[in-house]
């Protein structure tokens, strides 16, 4: 399964694996796709240099991409202490009175850490200062493109960008700011998602960006029939993310809730909300999900207020053990992930099932 | 392009077209694909009787289908009169008001109806009874399984069965009820729909229903690319439905609106909402479903009261030549509609781009 993507990228599958994750990356670029770190959870940059210093040391020199969060228009700037003044009391007093409701415990002692700061203009351009000393060979932005100097810093260093789209139109206006590669990101997909299905969108989008541009089909990928689905809308690879939360590898859940949520979920147990960040992201369906859509519940803040607002919250529920109480992004692929298994044998059966797809296809081409 | 269900209903492509035009039915039966005749707006039986007379003459002795909306459970039935006793001044009221604000012209002389009564478990029942009368293959129901004595009707009469589904488990109870094929109902299609995208559910029913039950792909196929994605995703053939609305030969629009509004819609100029018929429908994003989005808009009836509710304006706004008042079903495929084009072009391009599809794949997988 070779795409010209992968020549570009000096990868053997056309398969990208975006995770907060550093053991999961590794593994994915190990086993022949693209890890894609997740940025955001990275307040402090130390911790992010000494993480990607790992993944230097741990690929087998093979590649992989960094993703940041960064809006291009710079939105409300200052430090957290600053923004929260901005935050209504009554959306604190419902944050407060629904993890009361919902018998969430306190952090164990010492546990607390600061909301997290990587939705930030200033600490998401920190993360791509901090991964331009390393080697990745794509920094991807999960809003859309990212400023144009960030674009021209990386293409300096020799690294590839690729943005978020989920519109015909954001997509041409990211290539027009000098984006590489577009993620075209379907509704069905977990975190920030539009409204068009990978059905519509993928193919949409590859006419709008032209055959010079690489479109990776993201939302819904999670098995080898659906990558075989991708490719035939015309992606040059899959972008996907869900699959991995449950991979074996994957160590950063402190209590077993968020896992026990994600693999008991069926396609039908996410949501399209606005409780995460402030803009449309879809999460597991939880009960602080449902908490949010009750008649009492405050209108969600824009970003990034909503998320400080909510960090709190979800570190508390997400150390925990109640599946019922967490705050999780996820795709309705999840669906499709029931047990824990090691990322080898994941990229494996991908692409040992796309091989089958395009055989039957052949066959009933006749 | 043939798989087993070309087989077993005698047809040449997989390609299934529903469509309330027999004019665009017969076009597709005849260029080897399964026009299948929406039943729902024949309130009198003797203009469907007439109808499929109309099709048995001009379908070149090639197959055909029906489609009814029929409720497996029997909803509140009666005449008409008796049911718009049961509709709310609130609601009467919201309509003529919306009508007068959005300046839509009361019908010519002459040219009034009354509501769509397809929706009535009687009535449906009646348009079973008249298909199988005629030649059709296949039954579909839009609505999920039709009750048990309707399917053994179908089967005595040698003509299979078809549900729609949005979710895999409605799906298996479809089987279990006798159901012969599975229409897998994504998110982004026309029409009566869940919120599992196509990427998403199409595999997931395939898995649940097992190989010996066919599944039908339907929501965001409108090009040879999206076919050759719902049969990778394991799909034996593909249901398109919003497609057709603007072939050359559907003729069922009395003003220009309906038309002028499908070929300028791009994919995010859908709407899923309970206006149409009291269940989430999409449709096109108009002035009309604006308004029932608004603060003053009351709360959709459940069906049947819904449609009779709504069906006299319907018929106002669709009489007319404004596309920005109008009320039309139809999925985010609309997008890929710019052009009015004959069925058997249509056709012909979802064949050839498949095989393009098909040969683009194999290549990549080397």
């Amino acid at each position: 399964m070779r795409t010209d993507i992968c020549e570009r990228l000096g990868i053997e599958y056309p398969i990208f694996a975006f995770t907060p994750s550093e053991k999961v990356a590794a593994a994915v670029s190990r086993a022949g796709g693209l890890g894609v770190l997740g940025c955001v959870r990275f307040n402090d940059t130390e911790e992010l240099e000494e993480t990607l210093s790992w993944l230097d040391d741990n690929t087998d020199g093979k590649p992989y991409g960094v993703d940041v969060v960064m809006p291009m228009k710079i939105p409300t700037e200052g430090k957290a202490v600053d923004l929260k003044a901005m935050i209504p009391e009554e959306h604190i007093s419902f944050v407060e009175r629904t993890l009361q409701k919902l018998g969430v415990p306190p952090l164990p002692e010492g546990e607390g850490r600061e909301g997290v700061l990587g939705w930030l203009h200033s600490v998401a351009r920190s993360h791509v200062d901090v991964a331009l000393n390393h080697r990745p060979v794509l920094i991807a932005n999960a809003l859309g493109s990212p400023p144009v100097d960030v674009i021209e810093q990386a293409h300096d260093a020799g690294v590839l960008v690729a943005a978020l789209a989920g519109a015909a139109k954001h997509a041409a206006s990211h290539v027009a700011n000098g984006v590489d590669i577009i993620v075209a990101q379907g509704y069905e997909a977990g975190g920030h998602t539009g409204e068009i299905a990978s059905m519509v969108l993928t193919p949409e989008i590859v006419d709008a960006v032209g055959p010079d541009v690489p479109v990776l089909g993201a939302g819904g990928i999670g098995c080898g029939r659906q990558v075989a689905a991708s490719l035939a809308l015309g992606a040059q690879g899959v972008w996907t993310g869900s699959i991995w939360l449950t991979a074996a590898e994957y160590d950063l859940s402190q209590g077993t809730g968020i896992r026990d949520a994600l693999l008991r979920a069926g396609s039908g147990d996410t949501v399209r909300t606005r409780v995460y960040t402030g803009k449309p992201a879809r999460l597991l369906k939880t009960k602080w999900t449902d908490a949010w859509e009750a008649e009492d519940a405050p209108t969600p803040l824009p970003m990034p207020l909503q998320n400080l607002l909510v960090a709190d919250a979800h570190n508390r529920m997400n150390s925990g053990d109640d599946p019922d109480t967490i705050s999780m992004p996820a795709g309705q692929i999840v669906g499709r992930t029931n047990e824990v298994r090691p990322v080898e044998q994941i990229m494996a059966e991908l692409v040992s099932e796309y091989e089958e797809t395009v055989a039957r296809l052949e066959k009933i081409r006749g």
